[in-house]
């Protein structure tokens, strides 16, 4: 192994990591298969720069994770060498359990979420390399006595959205999305094991949540691609569909295992079964069936996969319009006369989609502020314009022939 | 269509083109296409941004191209609608023709130069949107009566190396690559229908050429990239010689065509099978055969894919030690005895790779500096210091178990 | 002149404008005088990169216009030459009749707005180049029939605002303030004369208005920079206090015309005496009196004028506190008794100040957006969390011995 | 003092220093001043963009020079506080004894060198805070028995260059200059008590030291800006004539002590009365002395300082071609005419400039290269390309009327 190893990353410059068993995990299969996970599934049918995957997110969050660390240190908190190295390999490995396309066929393959597929994962890699994983475990899980750890790795402003808000704006081209991670870490602090956020950095959380706001409406939620990721799912759907009528379509035999079980619930998750299958499975298995389906003899999955291989998307429609749902509901009527479709299947070519975004969360999750006389305050009682609402948007997915 | 769609690209931010037939270009499939087929092959194991296609590229260099022509526009030169729309269309399609990863496997899949290939796709799409293409194809080959199109489409500053100069430097991270193509174009002026640099661009041109050199060195010919791509190859070859033999691999039907042909030449392009596997095959080909054959009952191609697939990557040394030679012909001995592996086959493990770099190009490619004064004169005889003379390195690549 | 002259901006890179008369007129003297008045006057004692001048900040905003122009005329939207021109020439000129230290200073010298004085420098900058400015006048103005050439020198989205954030942000190193200027043009239409966004470019809007209050609150109100330019005041105030009544001061002719005469109304504006005086008035009249007076007999001129020049600033408190209060009313008490200054005098050295911004103005002054369908409806119809209240905060800022 | 106080640098982001002392030495007034001096003298007259200061490269140099002392400890070189400490300060104040504007008018003021000025207010200063300088002043001068803490401060890859390179870059909009400080830190190492730079670094260091040939030709000897500092020079020594001959001027009472003295020597440097009055002198002296200038009545002082002021700058040829120094005799015998000026005093309008870069020195300040084997090589040795010889140019600088 070779400790000084740098990785070039485009967007923090050379970065080098102070463990030796941060190289060793980087250099496991499990974690190998990140390269092969996209981050931000089919966003680059929209902003063709966003093919950036899970692996280069885990490096840039566990990056700035050293940096967090280190200003904490440079700010007196202590904090030890294992605790150091273990939120280091946690924050390392906690999208590890995400499997193709990461969120977008999250709930379509197993309904299990992949932080819970992490944590089985995480555990088998401490044993294949003989390393003591009870501490990664306990921050991980949040655990721990001292709460900031955990909250450095999931919390509302922890290096995991640090890092990927930072690098999908940066891939995606969108500069509304530039958080100014910089400034955010150096106003980090520690008081009683919990994090705060120095007073003077209220105008970078101000910037960073509005940041996250125009991220989702901007790029996740962008209905172009939210289109991309329905067509996405309806293939998926019907592939298990034909699979368990005994349809034979392209899988490979790790995919064909999802098909064929109906969605995974946790309780499969202790099944080695599982894990065997699930961590040999990557975007791959997913392009190439869909490449290999463009001429299947099944009209609805052939027509899905050859549309979205060659990006004719779907249409999008507002909702709240009447003309558009009868523009819609005329559209459907065509399309089932003319493909000899029933109602019942029309469902993976017509459907409507609402979106939701929470904005912040107070409560638990709420950022504190440590103001300069040293009390501590929720933000949502410093910033009185933050916006606590729900916001969602619901549109209309059709084809178009 | 909708001619006013904009494009969202990291380096240039909003792209728009100003005609409609670029847009109707990039819907075409073949064009599409290019979204599978990665600009730099395996540098990612490298640098891990790195994993822009072709697709980009295209949209890139094309936007460049639209600047340079308005600059040229501004000073005054006569460009003519159709001049202007039909210099896009070449750039925009000049890298239609590339196969699966690029120049990587340029001369392993079929041995025709990639241009050939783009030359019968241009006349096809041409073809298939009912596009008169005669003057695209005029600039593309050079035959035009105003040489200047070619020279912005192909010479030795022209808006393509601008463009992936620019691209591959921004997404590998290495910023001594950064060109400063904004200067540059600024800097184009053309006298008698040939591309000239204004004098004050000397220094734009003097960085241009150098920031070239270090991403070769640094980037498309670092030892560690080489090495995948060797390994890529030999698994090609491999795959080639197991298939003519008779033995079944996991590959599609257009990966199978080319794997039973051997290696196609020139007169194969006229033959209408030829361009129909080769406009379905891209970078998802190549990687399923390989994550698919990590079991297959070869040694030889099972113990490639493994490797490549989880990064286990030979080692290289340097070719001019008589110890490292020593060593690696040691580690060759061992390699066929533990494996089983006749000398005639060691070549998949163990090579030799000279890799070479011009610096400049004397003689018609020259570039042309219009002066002050008026005159006109190449570029090398303004800078003195100008490195002329190639340059090689050459490396030992081998197996270590 | 030289039509080809390119200006090289660390924001924008290479600029060069398309009408000759711009380079005549920035080659004026009244025009190089904006090389000596500070865009931001002591906002550099905090942010010590922001030396910035009005002479970069008009180049900038005329950059932008060219930018703007060409979007529209790119849009199809009709503009004349001479339009173009003048529009311009109105942008260039509009900050020009800013005297040193641009606002800090603006109504303690003259109490005449800046864009007055600015028009009487037009007209006098159009006489002397024997260029006819009827046109820049009217647009300048507003009273020009197509009011959106108007709104692009002066709305809640101008040129002058786009150009002013970036740059002050860029310069100050406050990334929160970066305003994404790129996006905002490529939005820019004109319906019936007035400008309009298009639908797309609402969040880039939302950020707009975000960054700027960000930059409000973080920059040109930073409490240190208000305490800096208070103290530049009350130097200028006390200044004029020796002046009228007869003591001997280190001031240049120009500084003591406007010294000696209370501050100047705008009926004085059409005095040729005025003009004369402030067109060779800059910082440097006001730094050279601050460095000369720092051993000035009068003990407050003296402590003021040494304390800015060697950056002992005053201390700053929030207002409401009652322990805040009494610290500075006592610390006022002994001041008074050490120094042996009256009442009358503390001014000078204890002040209270309230700043306030307004976020957004609706009314006449509204951001109109273009629907996709054609409508147009008013920017804070659509953005429902608008914060239309204006902020405000007061501090007290006190002279420390 | 604040020990959290935190610059924001534009280029370096948040900049915060490790050493309380740090803090107070920028407080005194002999460090403030540093903000009157202009780093780079007239090149705004050139790069609008390019007013900053000492100051600003200051804080920079002693920025990056923590991040080379931080950088080498992570490396396990050992380094006490003290050590450190002592390194930051002498980066520090490097610059302090630098004055008006910088290097262009070093040798007219005072014929002595900056560094020599530099040393003797380091001890000013320790003395009035009351700080024990010895190792600071060791380091700076090179005596102390660790060469690399000298090295770091100045050698030819010091902390000093790779600021300056960077920020003259930055705010002139010259990309050419960029220099990848941040890669090269990362490659420092030391050995032996002597700086070093790991192999992989080499690539840097070529782009470095082309990009330090290009800042000089493009912008520090730009023939504009010497054009520039040129006509400054000539008002200083006429201003000096006048005064010395008994002609009131408008200086101040520093720079008249200046004036009135011929150059003094180093061995003035002892005198009480040299120091007393060179911490006093600043930009502003010369400036103001320009601007009151105007109108004077030597028609020579008052026509280089109406020029100078409204940029109305010499003209510039080069001088190896018969037609332009005929041209500029021609324009000579005119203006003496013209102006009844005689021979002896044209200098002051018309003179011949040599301007020489060195590119690389060999010898004692080679950069040296640690090669992966462990052996320690020249750099000269390594890059056959390396421009050893120095370059120059000459041009003729005349006033036209």
């Amino acid at each position: 192994m070779n400790k000084k190893k740098i990785f070039n990353d485009p967007i923090y410059g050379l970065i080098r990591f102070p463990f030796d068993s941060i190289y060793e995990i980087i250099d496991h299969p499990y974690f190998q298969r990140l390269r092969r996970i996209s981050q931000q599934a089919l966003s680059h049918y929209v902003y063709p720069g966003a093919l950036h995957t899970r692996f280069q997110h885990a490096l840039g969050a566990t990056h700035l994770m050293c940096r967090a660390i280190e200003t904490l240190k440079a700010k007196d908190i202590e904090i030890s060498d294992t605790e150091y190295e273990s939120v280091c390999i946690a924050i390392l490995l906690h999208d590890v359990g995400h499997g193709p396309f990461s969120h977008a066929l999250e709930h379509t393959l197993a309904s299990v979420h992949h932080e819970s597929i992490s944590l089985i994962i995480i555990k088998k890699i401490g044993e294949e390399l003989n390393m003591d994983f009870t501490l990664v475990l306990q921050i991980f899980q949040g655990t721990y006595h001292r709460p900031f750890l955990h909250q450095l790795v999931s919390g509302q402003l922890d290096t995991d959205r640090m890092d990927y808000l930072t690098r999908d704006s940066f891939f995606s081209g969108v500069a509304e999305g530039i958080i100014g991670y910089d400034r955010i870490i150096t106003m980090i602090n520690v008081v009683n094991d919990h994090v705060v956020i120095e007073e003077k950095g209220i105008y970078s959380i101000e910037k960073f949540l509005m940041a996250r706001r125009l991220m989702y409406w901007q790029v996740y939620l962008h209905k172009t691609v939210v289109c991309a990721e329905i067509m996405l799912i309806s293939i998926l759907k019907r592939a298990r569909f034909l699979t368990q009528q005994g349809t034979k379509i392209a899988s490979s035999e790790e995919l064909d295992y999802f098909l064929r079980n109906s969605e995974a619930s946790s309780s499969d998750l202790s099944n080695p079964d599982f894990l065997r299958h699930f961590v040999l499975l990557d975007d791959m298995d997913i392009l190439w069936m869909i490449k290999k389906s463009v001429n299947h003899s099944d009209i609805i999955l052939r027509t899905l996969c050859s549309k979205l291989l060659d990006r004719k998307l779907f249409k999008v429609k507002s909702v709240d319009n009447e003309v558009n749902r009868k523009l819609v509901a005329d559209q459907k009527l065509k399309f089932m006369e003319k493909y000899g479709i029933d109602e019942s299947e029309t469902h993976y070519f017509f459907t409507e989609k609402t979106e939701t975004i929470k904005h912040y969360e107070t409560g638990d999750k709420e950022i504190m502020i440590l103001m300069k006389n040293g009390e501590i305050v929720p933000y949502s009682h410093i910033n009185k314009h933050l916006n606590l609402a729900l916001e969602n948007r619901t549109f209309l997915f059709y084809v178009m022939e």
